[in-house]
């Protein structure tokens, strides 16, 4: 396959709105790659953060979900995509062929036409599928005892360039999860036929950077974006997403409705090295014209195939909401607030017939096995306020996406199930654990949940917070909510508020769960900040960019980088240059002897005779 | 007592750089006063906010902090302050007298002089303190059976003008608390007298509106502020201060180093009605100009009588860094990040000697009790990283500040008991347990926690995370965090942002521990989102303009303010526009009925045959 027959010049015609994304490395890093050992040509990406030569430390790897953008030794170019370096990978399995694609209709862009139309990406290439009904999945293969080149990726990469136990003790609560010193191939092969984690990866996708999901390895966040009838283009969505990846998203959702959702899509996918989700009945809704009643298996399945061609590497699937579930919604505060799930109760309740979703599970099934498009089950009767939450229609409906999961399962396809929503905190245990009881363990994936509802313009922080408790309790991956969510739609600042956000929230669910070596970057920034190392401490943080910002602002002098206080607090107030004193005091004095005299003595932890005069 | 007696125009020659302060309701507002049954005089301030007639629904009534600045009705006038509403309760106790105060000194305002001090506030008072080395303390009071009008203030205030239980079902999880359905002024009594809970009121600070700080009460959040010897001025710190409690601020912290610390707090405190507290080491270390080993008991001493009779309501003393759990510190990451622990910390070793503060503490005490000045025992150890949360030097002191409580408590002193700081998820609720055990229960008061390290200028949100979960654990009291954490002086907009996320951390431990009625605010806007009601969303949101300011970016018209879709999705994918079909049409088949004949089929909840074709 060779997508490079294009001149940049003829796509740069073809496309003259062409996205402009941000490259070039974030501050003090670089790039390395780790090489496969059962496969060599395998090249896990890592990024490394260099620190003062005065720390006498090694640069600190953190995960790298960027892709080649922030690598200054590759040149992208968003009208050749990136390079599909999966290809070989697909090729050496044998089991799938290239075909001749559907063809693209207008319908696909909703009828858009000329300047409307967005163009065409210019490379195509034909799409490959399962030969003969196979599975083509990583969990048919994880249950043949195969080893992908696609599972020793995500085992090098979960474990950030250490190739034993962190050297940090283990620290944490797991709640049960099984998550090792150390990741192994073989570990995540049997995470994966357990159905306890996935790999997104459509063979469509051959630009993909393979990550996985899953309770027993780091906690993944998912960005949504997409152009709406309202507003928004596909420029601005590329550049959204390789500037949401930059800031550390894991995978990206594409929600676009509206005109040209197939075009926007295709230059979305040649352009992402992570995994791409999409909602395939809101392009078969625009299909309808937006009329839900008008919806067809027809029409929903020929949309599954022409997105599972394009790469999409999870489909959002409302098949749980079932006709009898619908009216347990509504007494509801705020009803059915899933996009999906309303559609389909519109649907149901139309026709009075039982979804087409559920009705036609294994067919779906079959159509996600030939392509490996891993199902995301969609809480389509999630709740949509606190007072909603953890009532008989959500659970009605999690009780039918565990028997979908088994159902998926049975058929070889990697399964997701998503989770809410609006929560209050004393509920969120309660969802996880029957998320795990009820879905055998497949990766949850949850919005948030947002634990209050009175702060619209601050929902990234509400659901932040229960973001970072599910993720503690045992969710695989955290959807981002942006600032913008319930009144208007992200911009760029948006999406990277809502990306450094949930990278706060899923790094307090590692450090709480006992992530090995996930503390390490927390120890090195605070031995950064102890030793004011103000450049090291900006460049360690998730935004140097704003850390250095806020800095500026108090104290602006280039000098001040070197200060030895801290800016809230003088020189006269730095308890941290006291404590240095302190410590200097302390080797004079044999501190560490005079502490253990203490101890004998009994005199810590015991409170003493009282407070003498 | 008249304050009154000198003309604005002598206070603004007196004052030339008179801080400017935000005045008016916030939207859809108006204040409400409640009166009180013991003390008819007592008017208890609460806000409501009115929604569209069309809701027809009555206001919804919210805890207001932001005092008479919000009121039309009230002109404030920075230059004379606010009205001493608590003159005549301290006048009708008859235990307290006026006095000669001791006559500011060069040293308290750090030797400031001609245009470089800041002025005097232009009216004076005489201090009150306690007849004959009496108590006058609320929890002397409480102790002895009797009701003070504070203490009928605060039950009134926090019903929230509820005259029995909530309407809504209780729901939550207390760990053991003992929230009660409806607030009585003996329920407030009682826990005050078993030192569950204070009411920080200096008797000298008589324009206090009465708030308390416990277990069984709403979340209270603290904001910081203060002058620095690096920035800012008394005119910021005036209008942070009227800015913080605008937004939600229940009480205020006023952190100046540098100069002019005596004034600027003399200005604060006057047209404070939140309870002001003081950390009054850092006022002391500036008379010895910065250098800790010089500080004594003596100026220390006269630095409390001093703050005292300008009226702070509660002093951050951190007597728990003792001599012999400094050398505990000695292999931590970051050292000790107290500023007043680490000051404590360096003069007892360089004296060799038992922290002055623990050694004189009965001597404090009796300072404390003669104004009601309540303690907040500072945590001079709490961990400054992740590394160093809930370590021996972190709990040896916590200890020690146990022992504290119960001498402070037989001196019929209010307390409370300053917590940490930075501890990872998994760690959080060993805090609260281990202070309720330790410290008998009294309210505690913890700064975050932050839950990770690794992200400066989004510690509001590391440590929102864990205020959350402690607020739901049982903490009383939240310091807020703001942006600038770790990197710089917060300016205006980092106070309202700090104040925001912490109301929200403080609103979602509130509904996790079930206190009756803190859902009406989330049910009524999230009415408003399901019904369309843009505005009443905004009005009814923790910050109303900047929810608008959202919208606007998205759909600016005015007449999207009252459109029936969301701008997130547009028409079509409006889940709540087509919720509101589905009921219509649930209405018209009789749909409870429907839901009911699932449920004896028992089709709910149980998973059908399996997806049919």
């Amino acid at each position: 396959m060779n997508q490079f027959d294009h001149s940049t010049a003829q796509a740069r015609l073809a496309a003259p709105r062409l996205p402009s994304v941000t490259t070039g490395p974030l501050p003090a890093s670089t790039k390395r790659h780790v090489q496969g050992v059962i496969y060599p040509d395998i090249r896990v990406p890592m990024r490394q953060i260099t620190v003062h030569p005065s720390a006498g430390e090694p640069p600190v790897t953190v995960y790298d979900a960027s892709g080649p953008y922030t690598d200054p030794a590759v040149v992208t170019d968003i009208a050749r995509g990136l390079a599909p370096i999966r290809s070989d990978w697909l090729a050496a399995r044998g089991d799938c062929e290239p075909y001749a694609a559907r063809p693209v209709r207008p319908a696909d862009n909703g009828f858009a036409s000329g300047e409307r139309l967005v163009p065409g990406f210019p490379v195509q290439r034909a799409p490959l599928r399962a030969r003969a009904g196979g599975a083509v999945t990583q969990l048919a293969y994880a249950r043949a005892g195969i080893i992908t080149p696609e599972m020793e990726y995500v085992a090098i990469r979960e474990n950030l360039g250490r190739t034993g136990a962190a050297s940090t003790k283990r620290d944490g609560e797991d709640f049960g999860a099984a998550i090792p010193d150390h990741v192994t191939p073989e570990f995540v092969r049997q995470e994966i036929a357990a159905g306890r984690a996935i790999i997104p990866a459509n063979i469509n996708h051959p630009e993909l950077e393979p990550m996985i999901i899953g309770r027993n390895f780091a906690v993944k966040i998912n960005a949504n974006m997409g152009t709406s009838a309202v507003t928004s283009s596909m420029a601005d969505e590329v550049d959204k997403m390789v500037w949401a990846i930059r800031w550390g998203a894991d995978t990206v959702m594409d929600l676009s409705t509206g005109r040209n959702i197939h075009n926007t899509r295709e230059w979305i996918l040649r352009n992402a090295p992570v995994p791409i989700g999409t909602v395939p009945l809101y392009q078969a809704l625009e299909k309808v014209d937006g009329v839900a009643e008008d919806l067809t298996w027809e029409i929903y399945r020929d949309t599954l195939i022409e997105q599972a061609e394009q790469g999409v590497d999870y489909f959002t699937i409302h098949a749980g909401v079932r006709l009898h579930y619908i009216p347990l919604t509504v007494n509801r505060v705020t009803g059915i607030v899933s996009r999906g799930g309303s559609i389909m109760a519109k649907w149901c309740l139309h026709h009075h017939r039982e979804s087409f979703l559920y009705e036609h599970f294994n067919e779906i099934c079959d159509i996600m096995r030939a392509y490996d498009v891993s199902f995301s089950l969609g809480d389509g009767l999630r709740p949509g306020c606190i007072a909603d939450a953890n009532d008989a229609a959500q659970f009605a409906e999690l009780e039918t996406l565990g028997e979908l999961t088994r159902i998926a399962w049975a058929k070889d396809c990697q399964v997701m199930i998503e989770g809410p929503g609006h929560v209050a905190m004393h509920k969120i245990k309660a969802n996880m654990d029957k998320q795990l009881a009820t879905c055998g363990e497949a990766p949850f994936y949850t919005l948030g949940p947002l634990t209050t509802d009175i702060a619209p313009g601050y929902d990234h922080i509400t659901s932040a917070i229960g973001a970072a408790m599910i993720g503690w309790f045992g969710t695989a991956m955290l959807c981002y909510v942006t600032p913008k969510e319930h009144l208007g739609l992200p911009d760029r600042a948006d999406v990277k508020t809502g990306v450094i956000t949930y990278k706060i929230a899923a790094h307090a669910a590692d450090l709480a769960k006992g992530l090995p070596g996930a503390q390490a970057r927390d120890d090195a920034l605070s031995r950064a900040r102890f030793e004011f190392r103000w450049e090291d401490q900006f460049n360690l943080s998730l935004d140097p960019d704003t850390a250095r910002d806020f800095h500026d602002q108090t104290l602006p002098k280039e000098a001040h980088k070197t200060a030895h206080f801290c800016s809230m607090c003088g020189p006269k107030f730095c308890s941290m240059r006291i404590s240095h004193d302190i410590r200097s005091e302390a080797q004079k004095e044999g501190m560490a002897a005079m502490a253990e005299k203490f101890r004998e003595r009994g005199e810590v932890y015991l409170p003493s005779a009282g407070a003498a005069e």
